[in-house]
């Protein structure tokens, strides 16, 4: 955001509060009226809960629901919701597109969820949507797209669209079923506009590009609509029935959502924690992750306590011990990254994936020698050090970076080949294990050789 | 990718290879002929040089050139455009939307650019687009939109549509300009569907919920596109005159791309590193940052150096360094994944931001006496040692981990608020910053109260 958005932010902040102090709704109306339900949703999430609460409930209820379903997930916003009355959360919800019912009221307690639903008298399909797994294709799709035989004409089909555009989500794609709903074909919203009135459906019928199963992983729904560029995708069931379909809105989100996800849990953060969170939330999300590592490393403590005699003889290895270390952990956490974006992102073949680990052996080859060429002669240039002390340390170095560059390429693809996210955690793992190669090198040449 | 489409993507490749051996060109486009291009492009990816030229030199104009656009950046498709003869570069570059032939023809040097724009007889369009630089809104925009005026009428509209349909790459919204081609307002594709045919478009006529400015980063347009959920964009100049539009799928390519570019910074990894690269370049793109991180870790180096009296008279304090340090390096990596997350996801002000800052020292308050206290008791349960030892381990462990997490928030925000990008190897001098105060904190208490 440029400071000068942020300048108008606050500015709005600040006058919204002041309208709503004043307790009289039409100013407050007035001044949110013109607003885009997301610049809405942005000055609710800058308010405090009481008048959050009073400014939705004043606000007309097209936008007012619109603002909720913008509302970051961790604002809490169906929460919002629950605390208005029963006759005020059945007018926002009914406003609401299925799926953004679904997703706002899915993140509820089950008897909150029943408590709101019944206040709803159409509330069938939200709970239906509400069945399906939260981040599965049915979790994100909507039912309101739009539906046609194939013997129909362009001019019914657009007839109908005028009727029902306003309560339809998904308008990109126009889907052809068969008597028994099953999937037969689509007709892009460009082909009806661009086809003659008595034009048959059945004869402007394409295959879609792609469907999708109703149980498909978000992530993998997004990765294909992405490939072939799709506005909207349809999702069948298992008789190959259309169930719903996905925008491309939704998947933004997505890939939003699952890049944050892999981020933290790269970092070691459990994917629980929202940005915005609570501490307690960031404290639990983050402690059984620090205790782990307490574990690990102290296997690299125990192999430290097994060289001590070393150490006490000459006190320079404890002084470049974290140089190796700390090199190792950079090297590995460089090789991790790049291999994890390569399974997020490209189609390859596991032979091609294998071969992510030779490419980075030889740059662990290279940057080690470089990396430990610099120590060595920088050890060197110390009065009074053994040059032979330069050796080990180039040699610990070497040995380290190769390892880590090489294991920051394997760790990954062995988690994902055993069906593992292969970001969970991997920083940790290979950061513990180039400490305790890395000592093991250092410490063991010196033992062996310097001695 | 599932195991049954790598399966399927394995038994594609061998069965081109068989048909481009036979050296018939009727199998060949037999074969590729029923596959989207995306598929298509896939499947060149995984071919050798000699059969990539072979294939896209046989495959119809309109396919090879669209596989040619989907193909991934880094496995050099204009290189391969560039080996073509005059005649069928042209052919192929004519066949592409602008925005697709520019991305294609920008990623050659100078020289070559000219040459194949040489060759291709209406190449104005892409020369004007090659001229924006290549992450900003004018270098992913298409100039291939609907543009019509005010008082034209639905009808007209449509019948214009009609006849340019097939040039046009951004059909999700038609863009009303006037006289001086100042955009006025949008009508969307579904307004128009839904309009009488003689209903003026003046009557239509909305004001676009956004509009991008030509110089503006695409990452910014990324998150405007993604916040008011649009399928496209317009995009102006300095005196409000419409030059192009954005498209939503093109917004998914740049979310994806910036997201490889913070996971990759964030590890050190120069952004300039390709995925799927060359040896070489991930070589280049790694070693100054593992240089720079050489030169941190001496500075830590020398801390350990100062003290290797207190070292030498109790070693076990080398044995507990890496702990200690390591830790620090979790706890801190931990919180700038979030905050980095934070910055680039969420709209805050300067006041919200530095309150993550608060958040983040009482998680390290809180992690830092839990795990400082867990290693404390593992050290008293070690024979023979002194309970003070235990004592000066918590205490260095917890001040540590406050560091850290505190760090871990600050850091990114301070390079975010003096312009830098807040992942820039963050981890690397957190995680230097970390070894430097653990140590610091774990052997000065040493020295002062145990010796």
């Amino acid at each position: 955001m440029s400071e000068t958005s942020k300048q108008e932010l606050r500015e709005a902040i600040s006058e919204i509060r002041r309208l709503l102090a004043q307790r009289t709704a039409e100013p407050v109306i007035a001044f949110v009226e013109p607003l885009h339900p997301s610049d809405l949703a942005d000055l609710v999430e800058h308010l405090d809960a009481e008048e959050r609460l009073t400014l939705l409930e004043i606000v007309p209820a097209p936008l007012a629901s619109e603002a909720l379903a913008e509302m970051e997930e961790e604002e809490h916003p169906a929460e919002l919701l629950a605390q208005m009355e029963p006759a005020r959360i059945a007018e926002l919800v009914e406003e609401l597109a299925d799926d953004d019912a679904a997703d706002l009221i899915g993140d509820l307690e089950p008897d909150e969820q029943e408590r709101i639903l019944d206040s709803v008298p159409a509330s069938e399909e939200i709970r239906e949507l509400l069945e399906y797994p939260e981040e599965s294709a049915g979790g994100i799709m909507t039912r309101e797209m739009v539906v046609v035989r194939a013997q129909d004409t362009a001019h019914e089909t657009i007839e109908s669209l005028r009727e029902h555009a306003n309560d339809r989500e998904d308008l990109y794609t126009v889907f052809v079923v068969d008597n028994r709903d099953r999937l037969k074909g689509v007709v892009t919203l460009r082909d009806l506009v661009l086809a003659a009135p008595t034009t048959l459906i059945l004869d402007m019928l394409e295959q879609p590009v792609a469907v999708v199963p109703v149980d498909m992983d978000q992530e993998e729904v997004g990765k294909i609509l992405s490939r072939y560029n799709l506005a909207s995708i349809g999702v069948v069931d298992d008789s190959g029935k259309l169930v719903g379909s996905i925008t491309f809105d939704d998947v933004i989100d997505v890939v939003e959502a699952e890049t944050t996800e892999d981020i933290l849990r790269f970092a070691s953060v459990s994917d629980e924690e929202q940005l915005r969170g609570t501490t307690l939330g960031a404290i639990r999300s983050r402690l059984p992750w620090l205790i782990v590592n307490s574990l690990t490393l102290s296997v690299a403590a125990l192999v430290v306590w097994a060289y001590r005699d070393t150490i006490e003889q000459l006190v320079m290895l404890a002084a470049v011990m974290p140089v190796v270390a700390g090199l190792g952990g950079n090297a590995g956490t460089q090789a991790l990254a790049v291999t994890i974006r390569r399974i997020a992102l490209s189609d390859e073949t596991q032979t091609e994936r294998w071969s992510a680990v030779g490419k980075e052996l030889v740059v662990g080859l290279v940057n080690g020698l470089v990396i430990g060429g610099l120590i060595a002669v920088a050890a060197s240039l110390i009065p009074g050090t053994d040059p032979a002390f330069g050796i080990v340390v180039m040699i610990a170095m070497w040995g380290n970076l190769i390892v880590a560059s090489t294991l920051g390429a394997f760790f990954p693809i062995v988690l994902e080949r055993i069906g593992t996210d292969p970001a969970v955690a991997s920083s940790i793992f290979v950061t513990t294990f180039t400490d305790l190669f890395g000592f093991l090198l250092l410490l063991g040449l010196a033992s062996a050789f310097l001695l």
